[in-house]
């Protein structure tokens, strides 16, 4: 049996094989968005077993639960290598899952093991080998180095003091790694005493109390500074929808004065007012200080009660919602414009019903301060896989520009998930290949190789300013 | 000019036909949501002519109205011949409907027509043909027989007395025909003196006077019981979207009451709230006798006033509604999932922008209960044709466990639409035929075969324990 | 290299090309909606360069944009050379966005230039050629003769005095240039002074003074029928989402006369019942007359303000909006329908997560006044591409009856937008070829290519009845 993956996997003409081998396959890597540890990077830690790398991952419980597995395999407390097992068990199952062209390509490329399927059969052989290498000294940024990773961003809370990235900077290490500002906990002001606590911690890192609206800008603001100067470039906000709902400034003010005194409960209105004004606020700040905003939209989280209380959140109990955003959108992206303080933006939706319809809103936006300010994301979380990346592509070819798209990031807590960048760049260079085989694109690798390399590393690298 | 039903039908690739020859074609079949009569198979009736067989196929119906045919050809006093002649006529209009490929597999595998293409030129050679083998004595139960078809799970009333049912067991008939409960009606509280009328009904077969929102649990878990008995192993519900509203138990009572005694109009809410609560309730009958629930979700029923009037429900005037569901839906299984009643769940979509949430939605309350105990149904109504049966191949395989689906059922009144098993069959292999010839997933005959067998007929088997 | 566009552009395998060559590469054209300045056909006018030619064109506009290109180079004063090397030096980055080929396209067919690909080196070539082509006396009479036009709908405000039309009519050139109704501006209630200014020019228009709802029916009626006498046999709607809110007559009566007296601010119901009674007595206007409606639906127009006071409407800041209207769509239809008034009809959706839907409504409506009298319009806009086109094409055929659809149009203002029907029959053929070779279709050339023939040209002039 041929290799199932082999320097030719997802690249299903010539086409396709020398736009990747030309344009693609050794262009660096610009991770601007991802959840790795940065204290692993500078620890430059090393796992005793591949369950240990691949401990915190949310697609493998969610991939096992489906399968049946207990969830002591999961997030428990089962030892590792019967976790390995469980998972390995399924594999198999879980053809055309994502997981399954991950888990072969991040066996393949970085233990080299492509001579076999993981299954039931094969979990001992692949235990023991990839044992072997870990225990060998494969380190975080040995994973780095030999996946050409440029810069990391980290996600990373404005309380952060940032010391683990002002180390790493100062350790000489070759590799960016640089902040985002993620903001997330400062606008749940819904979240009672937990909001008021989160502000304590803001009060801290911010050297100033919190005792207004007003003063939340300033503590954030003070925040966003300090993250400026330890190299942070890029913002990053979750949202559930995009918020928009005028009210006065003093009624919004109020607000904030009730949550903060606690008490009494918000109206939906109230909160979300208050919301629609501290995302305006923050893009604000972002666009001042030239920062790429990011914007996560449509997540349900934590839908199953019962297992949050068990286990927590970001355990794989989190799917795609679903809402009618369009105009709160278009009077959120217009506000900021009329205001002069649009700056680069990239939004990602979860719900591919919606890819469309924020692909043309993108375009209402686009101006000549950079080009293809507006960006739509890649495809992200469950839209992360083949159909989810060649639908967002068909977007963007289609509705704005695809030799100006910045192109994929890992959005991963794992170190072996750099192997995403080399999955999209096959599809992409696939998608391109057929189209040139099909004579839908002209055969002139020059231009097509052009935006193939522009949109896996160049266009990032001009986007982000890096 | 070759066949055009031939054995290679939708199979493109050798790993296609491969798969479908070696894994799926000889498997049998578990039909277990359909709408066959089973009083027909009890007496094993037989038909004089084809569009008897087809006589009640609101696809047909819908189909020749779009190509202008007059109301008196379809449910009207037509002679058959002349209706089946105006069906024939549209038939090569027809061509990408599912019908076209559906009726010329039913001429094919029952008939033996493999040798025309169905048009007005050969409209009367159809119809003699098929009334020479219907003459013949090809009667229901052959239908099944030849058909492969092991169980088959009618649509049923609670209020009905499954005498068909009874009798059909005491029968000695080898094929298990049994009872689906579906309790749509005893829902409908918005409907005044029909609902008073089906409590009526209710409370005869329940054998218990209704008088409170509690008699009406009690009831119904009598004839959920008797369900039970009868063999009966799942549940269905036919919902325009999915309710979730929150409200006091003595609302719910309240409402009912009011109900009951009519005069008074109910408010959207209250109706909200009862049918929220009553979903609940049937959801933990089902789960206490660990049967399947069934949920279609959707469907807008009866638009066309004018024709309801004139022929009724069911006739072919429905079409895919459209709501915002998550987060009621994430509400209602959240609850069940609190309450440790959340059993066995196949949730079908009928509008496809709705599946990738569903999809996504279902995975978070997999447990370990049974294997991939939240199931997104295949392709239903108008999304049974290849692109519909794909994109929920594609959903399943992308946010599920492909390997655990359960596969297709026939959702008919018909006794030839059992060919709709081959023809998902058909596009299931040619998908993952696809996938092996271009490398997406491994040549591995013997793992990706599994996959096919299990999803034809032994999950299925397993899941519903039959 | 290859031409990229030849004759077999788009053609995949020999069915396809045989399907094209042999039943719709020679068809006329109906081109029942564009925008088109009949002004400019009467004159016959010729464009001194391609620029000229192609200056009102929003889809460039945003492309451009979207590249990073100054406003001055998109509406601005920029000299028309250098935008037409901007929009050049775009043109490798747009590959796969329908510009690409709608360029290519346009530069071949008009111009004979196949023999390079638009670029910033060839920018100046194609000026130069293209200059040479204009200056020979290409005119506008020339562009629909090369291509075929039988007859064209322009798109017309109820006050326009058709003038232009007649004197066309009268001019005796062979090509039918009718008027479309298009009464958008009548529904603008909301738009204050805005909307009484147009009254007024309504009541000089229509010869009667306009105090009343019932007045404003009236005029519009005298509008109706002079339409009518000039040849107009189709009305077209622009609506953001489709209305439907029940209220009694008495209360739009004093709707209408609180808007024209002016200075109350009407409540958004207002506005809706408004809009849903005037949008029933048009359709009903429409259908006394045999028209056939059109509507599209779903479009946010006008998104950004700052950029809509600088160079105003239609100038490419418009996107898909987003609306669950199922209900709405249903009882607007439904009520037409029980009064008899529900004739031809063409819904457009414009975000495609809405296709399904619309395409299954439809067919709740269709009868024997003519074969698919409801009919889903073809890829609008945004979704005027392969993959638009495709979807539409999909929907229709899975859900409706292929061999009756009606076919494209060209929405647009521009002459060389021809191309448009040539590239959506090679998609469509491309996609009924593909079939064939699949055995999806039976190969049967006559059958299939009578769908081919129909749907370019044969149904359209049966359904409008030219």
């Amino acid at each position: 049996m041929e290799k199932f993956i082999n320097e030719n996997f997802l690249l299903e003409n010539k086409y396709a094989r020398e736009l990747y081998s030309g344009y693609a396959a050794d262009a660096p890597i610009i991770d601007f968005h991802c959840h790795i540890n940065p204290k692993e990077i500078l620890d430059d830690i090393k796992w005793k077993n591949i369950w240990q790398l691949w401990k915190f991952d949310s697609y493998k419980w969610r991939a096992m639960r489906s399968d049946g597995v207990e969830e002591r395999f999961c997030t428990g407390d089962a030892p590792d290598r019967e976790k390995f097992e469980k998972f390995s068990e399924a594999m198999p199952r879980l053809m055309r899952n994502p997981l399954y062209h991950w888990t072969h390509m991040e066996l393949a490329r970085y233990f080299g093991i492509d001579d076999l399927l993981l299954s039931k059969k094969t979990s001992e052989e692949v235990w023991e080998r990839t044992s072997e290498i870990l225990n060998g000294g494969l380190s975080a940024r040995e994973f780095l180095r030999n996946s050409k990773v440029k810069v990391v961003c980290t996600t990373d809370d404005p309380v952060s003091d940032l010391s683990v990235h002002d180390s790493l900077a100062k350790s000489g290490f070759e590799i960016s790694v640089l902040p985002t500002f993620r903001p997330d906990k400062a606008f749940q002001i819904e979240k009672g005493n937990v909001y008021v606590e989160y502000l304590n911690q803001l009060e801290q890192a911010a050297g100033m109390e919190i005792r207004s609206y007003d003063d939340l800008l300033n503590a954030i603001k003070r925040r966003h500074d300090f993250f400026h100067e330890m190299g942070c470039r890029t913002s990053d906000y979750g949202v559930e929808k995009v918020w928009f709902r005028k009210n006065p400034y003093y009624e919004i003010e109020t607000t904030f004065k009730k949550a903060i005194l606690g008490g009494e409960q918000l109206a939906p209105e109230e909160i979300e007012s208050f919301k629609t004004a501290l995302l305006l606020e923050c893009a604000a700040m972002d666009y001042d200080r030239g920062w790429v905003r990011q914007i996560h939209i449509g997540t349900i989280r934590n839908a199953n009660t019962k297992m949050f209380e068990l286990v927590g959140p970001e355990t794989g109990f989190d799917s795609m919602g679903e809402s009618n955003y369009a105009k709160a959108l278009a009077e959120h992206l217009d506000r900021l414009n009329s205001a002069g303080k649009l700056g680069k933006t990239i939004l990602y939706n979860i719900n591919p019903k919606d890819t469309e319809m924020l692909a043309t809103m993108l375009g209402n936006f686009q101006d000549s301060q950079i080009p293809c300010k507006m960006q739509l994301g890649s495809g992200w979380w469950f839209m992360n896989q083949i159909d989810g990346i060649s639908k967002q592509i068909e977007a963007t070819s289609k509705f704005s520009i695809l030799g100006r798209f910045v192109g994929i990031l890992t959005d991963s807590r794992s170190f072996t998930s750099y192997i995403r960048h080399d999955y999209f760049r096959r599809v992409f260079c696939n998608i391109l290949g057929k189209d040139m085989e099909l004579g839908r694109l002209p055969k002139d690798m020059e231009s097509v190789g052009k935006i193939v390399s522009d949109v896996s590393y160049q266009n990032a690298k001009e986007y982000f300013g890096f």
